[in-house]
Formats: structure tokens, sequence, C-alpha cells
């Protein structure tokens, strides 16, 4: 990119010092890339649990420094982002939170937002603030080089702070993301984890038994799964390609919203294979017809 | 498109005099247009059910002309394609026998292919050749507005002629698909709708399933939905906006095929469905895992 192009990105109003990115993979590695772009911080310390992971982000040049140990990497930082899988959140925060400096603001990434509460929340000392984010964006690719500072443009991004949060924190964290190009929204952390639950958790969760599925079948038939894939199942396999733990981890920590929406999931499944069965077209094409209308919808929200 | 451009894509070698083309939404129109492209038919006839469709034809002057009444579309063609949805195939076909020269081709382009051999095979007079044929592409949108020349490059197109069907015949329909840019494959139609039922009409029906439950949600997470649908529920939305006659017609007639796969998918989903209730990470995980091969699969088979 030209330094001229450079220059006429919009730069954040109030840099911070020093920023950590723990957990550098897609999300984290993009958030970075955006950051640097949006001059969000003067300093970017990434750190991540896997060794070749850190060796491939200091390759990359995208950090001011790779950190070895969570410790340094948070030490002196006046933001922490948290970008690992929902199941490392308790040990990230027992290792960061004895060198959080009073007035840190520390965030999160995660798909679903309860755990930062659970997890994160209890171990921060007091004077530093947590501010829990989600931005609704990524592919199915995983790992440092699968990150672009674009990813989170036209996006939105879900804030849940409490309502004892410091509103200026919030505010920081807030600048960040809309400098990063999204729209950003504050919300209640259950509320967050159920409408993702319907809108995210239930359809990876669907891709991935439906690609399962394909994959157990007899072998002369799983050849031409792939080769005759682009009839509708090769939208389900791009979801099902998304990283495994990342999923293992939603799915093991929204459980009741995702076993509820599974549930009414079921009943119209029953409603639509008892039509197939006994031949009731007009039951398909009512249902079918009305569900082109939430694609317009989306269509219309810019979202498609 | 610049006129020499237009002369270097190759052209059909032994062209039909006439073609007459049934059903002018989304394929048969997109057909009509490739068609023309590669010089298929020195005159190719349209003719459609709806009137409004009809005259919208016209008004793309796609065709050289719109037949009024389908017996003149048919009339002195000597290829007839049946684009319509399955369940207009036996009316089309008794609409259609009486007109038909000898040596005539019939193909059509149908998502299932029984219903050719049982709906339009028996109608067909003496020494006219039926070749069944699916071109494995297609949007979500309808009409004949919706349709683009380049919509078969890079696509397959599966055959299901039976063996007593004339060779000559059909190397004449695959010739116009190849032409299209499609790649031609010969197979039997059971085998055909059985993988077509795995790989299109599952994640077909869970589409619609999906985005129809989404819609019965309450009030305040319906609009959120929509907005926040990024997030993996997008991919869904965009299948289930396919033509609900259509897809109406495509699970009547594939009954069988698609309720064995959607037995074998719910004891997939009940095993997920209870990983996640006991909380058995490892049993995500390694599914997960599974599930990421096929996508690079598909990658790999450049269908993605």
């Amino acid at each position: 990119m030209s330094a001229a192009v450079e220059t006429a990105i919009p730069q954040v109003q109030r840099p911070f010092a020093r920023a950590a990115v723990i957990g550098t993979g897609h999300i984290g590695s993009s958030l970075i890339r955006a950051m640097r772009r949006v001059g969000a911080a003067r300093e970017i310390i990434g750190f991540d649990a896997s060794e070749a992971v850190r060796q491939r982000l200091g390759e990359l040049a995208i950090v001011d420094s790779v950190a070895h140990d969570i410790a340094t990497a948070v030490g002196g930082a006046d933001l922490v982002v948290v970008a690992t899988p929902l199941g490392a959140y308790k040990a990230v925060a027992e290792a960061i939170a004895p060198h959080l400096a009073p007035g840190t603001i520390v965030t999160d990434t995660g798909s679903v937002k309860r755990p930062a509460m659970r997890d994160i929340a209890p171990a921060i000392p007091q004077g530093v603030h947590l501010v829990p984010g989600h931005p609704i964006a990524g592919t199915e690719n995983s790992g440092p080089d699968s990150g672009f500072a674009e990813l989170f443009q036209g996006r939105w991004c879900i804030l849940t702070p409490i309502a004892s949060t410091d509103p200026d924190a919030v505010e920081r964290v807030a600048a960040i993301w809309r400098a990063a190009g999204s729209m950003v929204e504050l919300m209640d952390p259950d509320h967050h984890d159920q409408v993702l639950a319907i809108t995210s958790h239930l359809p990876h969760l669907i891709a991935y038994t439906i690609v399962g599925t394909a994959t157990d079948l007899e072998e002369h038939l799983k050849a031409e799964v792939i080769r005759y894939s682009a009839s509708g199942f090769r939208d389900f396999t791009r979801i099902a390609a998304s990283d495994p733990v990342m999923w293992r981890d939603i799915f093991l920590n929204n459980r009741d919203a995702v076993l509820e929406m599974l549930g009414r999931l079921y009943e119209d499944l029953a409603i639509l294979q008892r039509a197939i069965r006994v031949g009731d077209g007009e039951t398909l094409e009512a249902h079918f017809t009305r569900t082109r209308a939430i694609r317009r919808g989306i269509v219309e929200a810019k979202q498609a």
C-alpha cells in the first residue's frame, strides 16, 4: 500500500501506549493488522501459547515485538486483548492478573460472551476495566497467516460491558472497532449468546454434522460428493472447515442456548420431513416461500 | 462484449437447426444465453407457461422468437430442452409429443433424474431421442432476468441416458454443455438421485428448515438474526432463497433418497447433541477436525 493511501485512513484519536494481543490466530492477527493500520496503539505486543505461532508471528513482522511469556506480554500494557479459544480464558485471566496495572483495559473477541464474565471478570484486579467484545467476522481459515486488516470492515462488533463498567473504557474499545470499519453495538451478554446461538452456533453445528454424514457415506458415493458439491453442499463445507478447537469451546460454553435452538429446529424439520413423506407439496411450497423473505431482509441490511 | 472476443468463443460443430426451450427461468434462460454464445442452434425458440415470463423473454431479446403455445414452440424443432419444474414434466411431455418430428432430441435440466424417465419417456414417440440432463449450477435467483451465459462454466453436467439411447444424440447434447463450459459425465439416473440427495437436496432441506426456525423466533430476536447474519446464518439464507416451486418438486420427486439421508443426519446430530449436553469436548473436536478434510478435497477439486 502506498504512503498516500495510508495517510487517508482515519486514525484512532486517543491511541493506547502499549497493546498486548494474547492469541494471534485468525482473529487476533487480523485485529493486530487493523490496529496498526488505524494507529490504535503506539506499540503492539503479540503472544500466543503455541511456539510455532509465535515464531510465525515474528516472521510476519506485524507486531512491534513477540513476547515469549504471557507476563512479559501484558506487563506495561494499557490494553490487553484476549483472542484465544474460550477454553483458555480462565488460565489466561489468572496468568495476566498479577501483571495488570491500574487503569488497563482488558477486552476479548470470543463468540460467546458469558465466559468473559465467568472466567475473566473474577480474576481482574480492582481498577482494571473489562470490556468484553465479539467481532462478527471471520473466515474458515486459521492461524496468523490467514488474518487481514479488512476483515472487520462493514461487520458488526458487539460489546457486552456490565452496567458498572467505566463508559470511557467502553468508548476507547469501541473506537478501535469503529476505526477498523465495524459498526459497534452494546448488548447484554446473555442476550448476545442467545442471538448467536441461532445465527451462528446452530448453523455451524448443522454444517459440521452434514459434512460428517457425507464423509461416512459408502466409498462409491464419497468421491462424488466432492465432485458435485457445487449443488449446495460446498457452502456447508466452508462453514464446517472452521477452527475445531474454537468451535469445540463455543459449543461447550453456549450449551443451553444451542440445545434450545436445536430443539426448535428438530420440531420444524419433523414438519417438513412429514410433508415430504406424505407428498404434501403445499406445506413445502409455503415454507420455502416464507424463507425467501428473510434473505431479502439480509440483502437489504447489507450483510449478504 | 466486443465482436473480437465473441469470435474467439469455440462454436458447436454440428449446430441444431431449431432449438425449443420450454421453461425460461433461471436455468432455461441461462442455457438460451449460453447456446446463442456457442452457436448451438441456428434458431432458438422460447416458451414459458407464464405469460409474464414470455413477455419479459421477448423484451430481453435473447431468443429468435417467443412462442405463445407449446405446440408452436416445438413444431419443427430438432432439439427440445425441458427446463420447467419437475411437477410440470408429465403435462409438458404429453403436450409436446404429438408435435415432435422423428430424429428430434429431447433433453431436460431437472435436479432429479427419475422423473424424466417416469414422466417424459413414456410419452416420447418412436424415433425421438430422450437424453435427460442435469447441469449442477444455479444461483438463488429466479426468472429470465437472473440467467447468464457463464452460469455453467467450470461446473459439472450429468447426463443420464439409458443403454438403448442413440450415442450420437447423447454426444450432441454433451457438445452443447461442453461448449457452455461444463464438464460432462454420464450416470445411472438412480445413482444420480442418491448423490444429489446428499450434496444438494439435504443441504437445501436443512437450510430451509433453519431459516424457517429463525423466522419463528420471538420478535426481539428476529431483527437481530438479520443484523448479525454474517456469523454463519447468511450462507443458509442464500440457499433457502432458492425457487420454492422448483424445490417443492425436487423433494416430492426424490423422497426416498432424501428421507434416507435425513435419517443418517439425525443419527449423527444426536451424537453431537449428546457431546454438547454432557460436555464431551473430545468428541466435538475430533468430529470438527474430520470435516475440515472434506473441504480441502472440494478446494482441490476446484469446486469451491
